[in-house]
């Protein structure tokens, strides 16, 4: 992996710039669709690639727990298996501790977790992390990190920063592949001092890019930009910083406004898939009838698939029925808005205008917004 | 809408024709997407027209109910309210009258029904259904009929066949459109001396084309051929014939020999949402996790999006995970598959071969097929 900066914007840190990967070229800041389970909700690859999806992230431990490493190993691996064949990023599944699903216990060595399918219980180590990753073929993997939850306690998240430091040390040790790429995670909470201390142990053991984890787990919006304010400066400038759980308009702006490149969240396909959309007027719910006797489009200033085809009324009349092309329009929409999105924060940074871009972008998204942002 | 037949199979009743409406011309022998709601299960109508669809099938009873007529006649009729522009056909409701969900009476002058919407019951009319299927104004409409269940004694069937010439009366008084054509439609259960009088009653009452209601509807396979022996020979040889709710390669093949030309069905969308292929060698399941290992895709001689890019294993993979991809994947197999057979049953009656493709069809279908066929 190669990163070069293209522009940077001379009134904040936003930059744009070139990620060159084995399997082609991510343009930055960059949206990376959440296909967990190898799939974006919803989405066939060919319509990602339509609306200006440049790469992916796949959960490595899900691939793993099922369809399982060897057929997707017969199959070619992870590009062919599911049949992209532009960049991916695998994460290393550490994140899944999280999920009450897998009932996890955190261990020294590991995570224990319940497979979900057999119902045994099970652990996963850094090693057999990077084994997983390294089988799957992704282009850019992750350290094995622990991700708490926000609101536990100071010695909670020391103690965990602890274990992923330690676990990035493995992992680093026993990464040599050239062809895939380790990125490093940067935990601590929001507590300042953890966040410093994570990002200088991260920086010892030197990885060519980092990602911020644990954000957007809970806490409020104004302290996740203040941990952003005291983290993002003290990493290399010549790195990726790729934000992890973020995909609100809002909380993209005032990232790539503090130098973040890289993003990824689950929000806009799930939001949609529970009626959610966004629009330049804010977050708009299609959950309830109130839809059904609008004659416009979900947002007039679309020019997504959707925004051009179909009346919120349509959409409305789909959603409620349980029609599964109602969640595919709504899906459709969401991902395209945040795709042009993107393209216009790179446009606007080119243009050393993304500051005025992004405030006139949020004048109007705040002030009729109801939802969340 | 005029009706030209193009070719006759000299070995059988098969025949190609051009059934020629205001929204463009249908190739028959063609199978008519179920869009029940306004939309076809799982797909775009570009989607839908890309694997050659010709025409669709709303039911008007449910946009009725929701929608409402009103917001469709805002946004400029059924065609612009779902924006397909092709023909359109919408069934009467009547059929309606066999779900549970709708807790049905039928009365003299209509069905009495309970809104699951609101919770009321109503009662709709041949009158309302007239009124209903004007205002839509899809191309091909169809008179409001009782279509009984299989299984109940024949007094049922002669009552309900005598409701049903009552409300054919009604509906072709009341239409005097030129721009939407109204179908008779023939019942009389598998009773071949009721199917008799129902054909030569309708006849008198005289519509541009018939349809066959009340088959498919539980009955073993052999009768609703033998229903079809007996009853297409008496309808006229120059209208189209409609075989409702037949969706099966094997029931197509049989009734298209028979003379059929029109066909519709929530088969290939229904039993792919459960995870049910078709396939040359017959219906191959996904709802357990055998396909898992399997590198080929669902049919090897499967032209569709699916085979020519999946193998089965992604497919079983996102179906049994519950992805909206794995159902598409199944549905855009099973609806292409069906187009696909429709144009070569075509192809081969123009070529006045298609005894023989019938033949060579089922021989390899039904000798592997364990499922429904």
């Amino acid at each position: 992996m190669e990163f070069e900066i293209k522009n940077k914007d001379s009134k904040s840190k936003a930059r744009t710039g070139l990620l060159k990967t084995q399997h082609g070229m991510i343009e930055t800041p960059a949206f990376i669709g959440c296909a967990t389970k190898g799939v974006v909700k919803g989405m066939t690859f060919p319509e990602l690639q339509k609306i200006g999806t440049q790469t992916i992230i796949v959960n490595a431990f899900h691939m793993y727990l099922r369809p399982g490493l060897e057929i997707i190993r017969r199959l070619g691996g992870l590009h062919k298996y599911i049949n992209w064949s532009k960049p991916i990023f695998t994460d290393s599944g550490g994140f899944q501790a999280m999920s009450t699903r897998f009932y996890c216990k955190i261990k020294e060595n590991g995570i224990e977790y319940k497979n979900p399918y057999d119902g045994q219980r099970y652990i996963i180590t850094p090693e057999k992390s990077m084994e997983i990753q390294h089988k799957l073929g992704a282009d850019i993997i992750m350290i094995f990190d622990e991700c708490p939850r926000y609101g536990l306690d100071y010695k909670y998240y020391e103690k965990s920063l602890e274990l992923t430091l330690n676990w990035a040390k493995i992992c680093k040790k026993l990464h040599n592949s050239t062809d895939q790429t380790l990125i490093g995670i940067i935990q601590g909470g929001t507590f300042l001092d953890l966040r410093k201390k994570s990002v200088e142990k991260m920086l010892e053991i030197d990885f060519p890019g980092y990602a911020l984890g644990g954000l957007c787990v809970g806490e409020p919006k104004e302290v996740m930009y203040k941990v952003l304010d005291h983290t993002v400066p003290l990493l290399p400038k010549d790195k990726t910083i790729h934000l992890m759980g973020v995909g609100t308009p809002q909380d993209i702006l005032e990232a790539v406004e503090r130098g973040v490149d890289l993003f990824d969240s689950v929000f806009p396909t799930k939001t949609g898939g529970h009626g959610g959309c966004y629009t330049h007027k804010g977050l708009k719910r299609f959950d309830n009838l109130t839809g059904l006797n609008e004659t416009t489009p979900i947002d007039p200033d679309c020019s997504c698939y959707t925004c051009k085809n179909y009346s919120s009324s349509f959409v409305t009349h789909l959603f409620k029925d349980n029609e599964i092309v109602g969640k595919r329009l709504i899906i459709i929409h969401n991902l395209t808005f945040l795709m042009n999105l993107m393209k216009n924060i790179r446009t606007a940074i080119n243009n050393n205008e993304f500051t005025e871009f992004k405030e006139a972008f949020l004048k109007r998204y705040l002030r009729e917004n109801k939802g969340s942002n």
